[in-house]
């Protein structure tokens, strides 16, 4: 039997039965039953052996799981409320060096599925082919906005205080893997506080508040004294002797949200502290354009925008 | 300036603009403004160098042709009207011998662009990377469905009479790279006359149409004196020496559609003509399980399925 229609015949017996309708899984395309509480997000990530991780070194499971979880995150970077996945799968032809190109796919799936019921997501098969080349994973994932709208990189004033969930730095040791998507928190936060703007941390913490600050016309300044630094970022500092804060401020792969709020909401939020991961104010939005950082006393200095750039 | 960004860039100056409101290019998502006549379809589609075309041998401007053509197609097959295409691009970091990764991007959305506004499809960007392997390209469209619902391969019943558009075989002497989506013929038809079941034939007619049955819990006989057998049929068959039956039973990538209808409504079409392309009957549902044909004197015998199994 074909690769697909075998791979099909797997998911049929272990994807979970979605409360949504949906037909798909044969059919030429899936119709989703409802969406239609808000509008339509979609995003779609495209992962490859080499690049985002090596196809030899770690379980497909993990590969499954960060295929989806980027996505996801990119929905919770939106507060979007995701509803479903479709899988493009481009699998080596001979396999690897200990699976067919079946196993492999069988067990990317089988890290997405825990990920797909946490966060009530459909995996629609997508599509499944087979070819001289490396691994390929295409994932594009369908959210719907709230009644609150979508959160976007675009909305914030200057004088709003950024905050950041969770802590940075040092992914590359296991948590770009173990992609946490902070769906759960974007949807509360969202519901409860008015933000102003907000997106995932992928490329890294002060590329990306750039690029909010860029999108919503303002600056931004970072208190780097106030970054929420990850144990991750100790240990790699330890091992390439680049500062701790530094990999907090340029590494990619966070999968945490930077958001802007208020004065107000952002001292309510920061009072209230209503996730199960901290929420940090590292900075505010200011009227002069450009990246800036406040050296301790107090001064304001250009800073360099670091990341990861495609 | 880095790959993805100076294609943003282009993408910013040359997508046409669309009626639609759409955030997108530059936030971690896109949101649709206004997927909401009906339900959303989805479909993905990952094209492959080596497999679905060759990118030295080809036209760039082909590859995007036909890599958002399939897509449609699939949208076609399901009867939903094009709202939108999220493109993933995997480049080879040295480009080809003619273009760098930009120009071949660039080259690619041209071959997409006159496509999406043929069907007023918003281009949302996707995701574009670089890597040490051979080109990918991942499109996922959206749709959305009519007020007469999804058209599916499952609603067929026994008596329908099977009808396709166009005609068959020889795809691969050019007619694979410059698809056509039949999607103004399947909302026409759709709207027009009640269809029991549908599909587009990408894996050769007798393949899909088996597919089509089988969806739909019943058999097909295929009348072969009767199918619309294309001039590349004949061409290929005269360079093969397999006959241009052969040809148009089983080549992918015809890109038609294969539709069924009451025995009343297909005369209807039949005497209608109403597209600009013609329709023809090959066939009709059965009760018996499997793919038949009838011979010269009228007598029911077996049919092998035959296509491309991906």
């Amino acid at each position: 039997m074909a690769l697909e229609s075998e791979l099909i015949a797997w998911l049929g017996e272990n994807l979970p039965t979605s409360s949504r309708e949906l037909v798909g899984l044969g059919d030429d395309a899936a119709v989703l039953g409802q969406v239609g509480g808000g509008n339509t997000v979609v995003t779609t990530d495209t992962l490859t052996d080499g690049v985002d991780f090596l196809v030899d070194q770690v379980d497909p499971q993990q590969i499954g799981h960060k295929s989806l979880g980027v996505n996801l995150s990119d929905l919770a970077a939106m507060a979007a409320r995701p509803v479903a996945a479709f899988v493009s799968l481009v699998l080596p032809r001979q396999g690897t060096a200990t699976r067919t190109p079946l196993e492999l796919a069988i067990d990317m799936y089988r890290g997405m599925i825990p990920l797909a019921e946490r966060f009530e997501v459909t995996i629609a098969g997508g599509d499944t082919n087979a070819w001289d080349g490396p691994l390929v994973v295409s994932i594009t994932a369908i959210g719907e906005t709230t009644s609150q709208g979508p959160l976007t990189r675009s909305g914030g004033q200057v004088g709003d205080q950024l905050l950041v969930t969770g802590k940075l730095g040092g992914s590359i040791l296991g948590r770009h893997l173990a992609v946490e998507p902070r769906v759960t928190e974007a949807l509360e936060l969202h519901q409860r506080y008015e933000l102003t703007a907000g997106m995932d941390i992928s490329d890294g913490l002060s590329l990306d508040v750039s690029r909010l600050a860029k999108a919503s016309g303002v600056g931004a300044v970072l208190d780097l004294s106030a970054l929420p630094i990850a144990e991750a970022a100790h240990r790699l500092s330890e091992q390439d002797g680049r500062s701790a804060l530094e990999h907090a401020m340029s590494d990619g792969e966070d999968f945490e949200l930077v958001l802007a709020a208020s004065a107000d909401v952002a001292e309510k939020i920061l009072a209230d502290q209503p996730l199960n991961v901290p929420v940090t104010r590292i900075g505010e939005l200011i009227e002069t354009p450009g990246l800036w950082q406040i050296d301790q006393a107090g001064k304001r200095l250009p800073l360099a925008p670091c990341g990861y750039e495609h």
